[in-house]
């Protein structure tokens, strides 16, 4: 299902170790880090408005991860975001928690409107409570939402520019025009915290050294499923699940990479 | 020793899927995400003071924990504390420190006068000092205390309406009418950084689940530390300790539960 | 190459037990915990203005790392450096991403200008940068530098009065008149986060105990070093790279470390 040109992404990640800048929630920082590192890229998190423009000019592309959003961060993101912008290096979103508070939803739609942002990252609840779809959030989790979430996806990134990506059992990944399904990853990917904003991490990694960013998504989403697949071959709890994801991405070549993606059009 | 009633407790734990919100430590916060997971509840982190009271509206119990606590915290803590006690969920208290700086004896005490907590758990230096015995603490180790340690639980609970916590080598638990003994965990426990603080996590999944604050303590404890037990017959360095200790509490079945808990009435 | 005087040092941490105080950042912070444990000592963190200077008072090594840095922390570090300053416990510092930023390399200049420091461990591009070398840093990864590491190391330790500890494939260590190099270590150290920080910690942990502070520097490069060639045997993956270091710094006896310690003098 996924050419050969996809594997070629992978080969050029760990040729060009793109550095990835991350300001991020301080639950799964760690984890971020460590998973930048298993798919290829070099990881630096810093959040200080005395240094945060100066970092970003170093970064390959930016990680905005809301998940612990306090009034410090938000203007490290505005101020990282716009030093993104201005170098035209790709900034990834990941909406930790829209839809389960206020804050988090407004914070989100000025970000939006401020800058001019790459790829979000979310799950369902997440995306469709940006997407003003009829959403129910409760904490970090997915929560609920009706509506079709390929219409969802595809119309909020026509509407907005940005590439979607709604992560789930099944992933969604639209730019507006063309829709791309992955069908990668394991249910015990839920049982640990951090999957998703590592998987954030892994997209602004292969967003750093590939254009298409619905594609680049989309290969990030494969490779840290089959990553995912693997680990819960050998693993079925969760602490040496964890273990083993590391391992199976690191491990992962572009070639099972290419042979195992279960990419499709919708 | 554990009536079949405690192991039932488990199933409805993971039946029912508990939000426990956290304001914890940056130290081992990723640790307190997991270990709530691997029980079978669901932890949210949120301290901004714009939001932190709208996420405690989805929360099913709340865990505050003064690891690495700073004047932001405090606040967080305090909005959180109020909006929780409104809700009439559980808040559940971790003094981490408590003793070794006046500023984390002040707070708790603050706390305590403020809010209606339904368990603090602690090691003995830290109950000890909230307790006003005669406690030296140096860091966040266990320090010494002086007098009977059953005692001091039971006192200590019975003037705050408060249950009360200690844990060690033999964990004491009181809500000043009975006292719970637990007799499960490994020495193992005491050579990796959080295990204080996941204790708490899980009694606040358990808490969120059962009314009973002493019983839901003790059967906390019992469970973790029978994963603890497991763990340590498995792996004797710290590291696959680790890793192993999270597996063994997602894999306890309440019927191992039953067999195993070690709680007797003091 | 190590005399057993050295490994006498190993004996005397795991006796005493040392309190070694972090304030660090938040990425590696459970890492140096978990890596404080794992070698022998006992790790605190705290870093709120109102009581960092009386958890010092406890403390038997602070450690200062300025991975996430910020205004906050700034003043943290400078309140608890001249509290160990006024009790005489080493001091060790870790300038991450010194070089990559202004800001950082500024504050570095503040730290050595107003705290009398032990240690300052760092990679090549970090130490390059505050010697006034032709330093090149992008992030938090090791940099180019121009000129004889080992010349850069001694001229620095001397004009400074500090110990300095190069790390990298070869560690350079130097208190401006002797020069000591450490041959342990495996490249896997570098796949994963975090490595360089809890080497630091390490230091912190031996620094404690043994008043030389280039032997304390080179004994921890040895033994972390010799801990993760270890676990570089058993995993070649990151994941389970990770784990076994832990496991192995753990593990490591006195004898063990006199005998695979590849300590000499340059």
């Amino acid at each position: 299902m996924i050419s050969i040109k996809h594997s070629a992404v992978l080969e050029s990640l760990r040729h060009k170790k793109p550095l990835v800048h991350h300001i991020t929630n301080y639950v799964t920082v760690n984890d971020c880090a460590n998973i930048t590192l298993s798919i290829g890229a070099s990881p630096v998190m810093s959040h200080a408005w005395e240094e945060v423009e100066e970092m970003v000019s170093h970064a390959d592309a930016l990680v905005l991860n809301i998940g612990t959003l306090d009034h410090y961060q938000e203007k490290s993101m505005l101020l990282a975001g716009h030093a993104a912008n201005s170098r035209d290096i790709p900034v990834i979103v990941d909406p930790v928690g829209t839809g389960a508070t206020r804050y988090r939803t407004d914070f989100m739609s000025r970000l939006i409107g401020e800058l001019q942002i790459s790829v979000i990252k979310g799950n369902a609840g997440e995306i469709g409570t940006l997407a003003g779809a009829d959403a129910r959030v409760r904490g970090v989790d997915a929560g609920n939402v009706r509506g079709d979430l390929i219409t969802i996806a595809q119309d909020f990134a026509l509407e907005t520019g940005i590439s979607i990506a709604i992560s789930g059992a099944m992933d969604i990944v639209s730019d507006g025009s063309k829709v791309l399904i992955v069908e990668n990853g394991h249910s015990m990917m839920g049982r640990i915290s951090g999957t998703g904003c590592m998987a954030t991490s892994i997209i602004g990694s292969f967003a750093a050294v590939h254009r298409d960013m619905a594609e680049a998504s989309a290969i990030s989403l494969a490779a840290f499923g089959i990553a995912g697949e693997r680990a819960a071959a050998c693993c079925s709890a969760p602490g040496s699940f964890k273990t083993a994801l590391f391992d199976h991405l690191a491990l992962l070549t572009p070639e099972e990479l290419a042979r195992n993606a279960k990419i499709r059009t919708a």
